[in-house]
């Protein structure tokens, strides 16, 4: 019998956990969490905000009980005290009681996730009630309970306009805040799309009434009794009735530095492919390891669900007893809020250029449906290729359709594969006037780098 | 000078015609159609009959006009007597006046499409004012005018449930008739899914009140007094107020044998990647065409109006001075009809077989969106992939979100690019709650196929 231990019941701890059983059923698995939750979808949060999902346990994938009845011997509420690497032993207390246990492994998953430098970056919003940051699945509810507690017309503060900042300011749009949104950096989305992309994102943001400030580092939270009143930022001072804070996490690694674990450029723990690090009897998967980015071939920190998972079902593939990699990832993501769609995957050209590429990028707008059905829009598509070979490097869109999404993933997918600007062309896209018009977006960009690429394929 | 003479202004003519003239403007390029439609979309015909576009004009890709503008001689109404290849001299006919015309061609292109084989299956169909079949975009006029004429209530039969019978039948029940839709096969949508993905198809149809008769090919027309009131079939006689064909077309290749050009196996021109025919003086694009299966490399006709546009476009940049080629695709389509969406791309399991595969199938039902997002639904997967190689040969998929004609998009653009089991697992497509899960039903599926190609790529 193998005793394995896995220390984080997120998406990639699960994973790794159901798997490493289910193969094996022989497999010793325990499982030790911090929170009172497993399986959770942190993802979902703005969905239990804005109320779509009534609640919390409606965000787990799986219930706990499901995972003590397929032998897993989950430990919910341990904090991790001490990894002894030598001795292969864990320390670690109960939360509530504080009271110690002792285990010892043979094998170990790092599964701890991310977590939120916005204490660290901010320490006075220790003492702040009213200033909330993502760190388990109770912060949904302590955001929502907080807004519907003001009220309506009470103003919200997000600072940061990656996606999760726009999605919870879109659930607080949604129960009727004033919504202040802002950015450090000089456009919203920035680590997603290029400016003029971010720049039709913001346009739809300030339509739907949320304000929208760019280029305004938050230095630091004004306090009073206990309370938050205002942010202080490089162009000036921003009151609010609430703030949530939706930037700044990195791996959570304190465990990883316990064990002398190699890590990477990121923080995050250095992986090899099958989610093995540099300690032979030590596994890490999730947002709190590197994976390699398939068009690069670099190791990069990409604390996404779908890694997560992916990465999770490898180890325990692997702990299983069965020969599993996970190769990586191309930096797919997407988000949704209000009515538009934004979704990137791969390199822009700038990122292609830094990478040691010779980028060329076509820029496009296109109708998401035939021409002739109500309901038409226009989606704005770029899309990078690489001079010498031809092969795609990237695309990004936005547009007010779902199919925006789509179009991206099937890049991905051409991307996984290492697909050309002819294959983009070529890829018999299905066609039916409901849904995409004749001349897909996709095949309209694939023409227009083949103008410079070349007809034919080399 | 090159005199260009494009017979048939559909998409496959008029996307040669533009970029012939566009490439190289000393191009002289004639466009005979023998319709007064140019760049017609023939797969808009039901959103006309159920009223959704109001105007069949709204249905061209651009008016005549445009063409004309882009300096395209375009001569409508004509419909072309003879071609001769050893004077290389082509013989037509003014539709109205009966007038002649000669004119000779340095470079030919045949893009005459498909035709009914209506009236010759049922000859007495001719005299039958009641019974339909597509030939142009004039016929989605007639149909709703005759449907609107006879008013709610009556009974409109649809012969074929393929996906142009399926798309009358449900446009028609929009407009109030009842349908009955007949089938000689044993199943709706037979070339399109499998047996038991139709079988959701048709519950979805019977539910919205269309009635559905397989297993009855249609044995005659009973016509009295000029309109046709019952069909005979081996299931028996089935009354209607009104009928519309949607099955039987062939390549419109009469032209074609004229010129004595090598037809394939279907009947429809053989061409190679150029789109040039068996005289090196005539292309062929479109319906009128072959092109080869990129699963399989055989020579296939599809009618795919996809295919058409582009088949146009490579025999346009060849015509235009530039070097193209078409390589094929990968039979993708896809339909919507009520609320369910039915796609596929490559070969199903038995066509795979057929084609000196090993195929191994997997079949999955998973939920399009994160579980917790109201409005998540279940959709139909079948995924096959060749058990030598593990390469991807096809998908289909049935199920109520237009997500689901994406997925296939995605597959499609996979085996464009000769994917694997392995890649359909590790593409990384964007995870977004309200778009889609975070365990894709299409990463579930590889799952389940890595189990018998084994979890680590080859």
């Amino acid at each position: 019998m193998t005793r394995i231990v896995i220390i984080g019941a997120g998406a990639a701890g699960m994973s790794a956990a159901s798997r490493a059983k289910r193969l094996k059923p022989s497999n010793e698995v325990i499982v030790l969490e911090r929170s009172r939750w497993v399986s959770f979808a942190l993802c979902g949060i703005p969905y239990y905000v804005d109320g779509k999902v009534k609640e919390l346990d409606d965000l787990l994938f799986y219930p706990p009980e499901e995972f003590t009845k397929r032998g897993i011997d989950l430990r919910l509420g341990k904090e991790v005290v001490e990894l002894d690497p030598d001795t292969k032993t864990i320390r670690y207390r109960d939360i509530k009681s504080g009271a110690e246990e002792k285990l010892t492994w043979d094998k170990l998953v790092i599964a701890t996730g991310a977590r939120s430098k916005a204490p660290q970056i901010w320490p006075e919003i220790r003492d702040a009630s009213n200033v909330f940051y993502i760190t388990h699945l109770d912060t949904a509810k302590m955001i929502r309970d907080y807004a519907l507690a003001i009220g309506p017309g009470k103003r919200a503060v997000v600072v940061g306009a990656g996606y999760v900042g726009l999605e919870i300011a879109s659930a607080l749009a949604a129960l009727g805040l004033k919504v202040t949104v802002v950015e450090a950096l000089e456009q919203v989305a920035p680590r997603v799309v290029d400016p003029e992309l971010a720049k039709v994102l913001e346009d739809n943001m300030k339509s739907k009434g949320v304000e929208v400030i760019t280029g305004a580092p938050v230095e630091r939270f004004e306090i009073v009794n206990g309370k938050a009143n205002a942010i202080v930022t490089s162009k000036g001072r921003i009151e609010g009735d609430m703030f949530v804070i939706g930037v700044g996490i990195e791996p959570a690694n304190d465990l990883a530095k316990q064990l002398k674990l190699q890590l990477g450029k990121s923080g995050a723990i250095l992986v090899e492919e099958h989610t093995l690090t540099s300690n032979p009897d030590v596994y890490a998967a999730g947002d709190v390891a590197e994976h390699r980015d398939l068009v690069t071939g670099q190791m990069v920190w990409r604390p996404f669900a779908q890694v997560a998972n992916k990465m999770g079902h490898v180890t325990g593939t692997n702990l299983g007893g069965q020969e599993s990699v996970f190769l990586g990832s191309v930096g797919t993501s997407a988000f949704k809020v209000f009515d538009i769609v934004v979704a990137r995957t791969g390199l822009s050209k700038s990122e292609a250029e830094k990478s040691g590429f010779r980028p060329l990028e076509v820029s496009i707008e296109a109708g998401v449906r035939a021409h002739y059905i109500p309901g038409n829009s226009k989606m704005t598509l770029k899309v990078v290729a690489d001079e010498r070979s031809g092969r795609l490097l990237g695309a990004q869109a936005v547009g007010f359709d779902d199919s925006v999404f789509w179009r991206i993933n099937t890049v991905a997918a051409l991307l996984t594969t290492k697909g050309t600007v002819w294959d983009l062309f070529t890829a018999d896209y299905g066609y039916q006037p409901l849904l995409a018009p004749v001349w897909d977006p996709l095949v309209i960009a694939a023409r227009l780098l083949m103008r410079t690429f070349g007809e034919k394929p080399r």
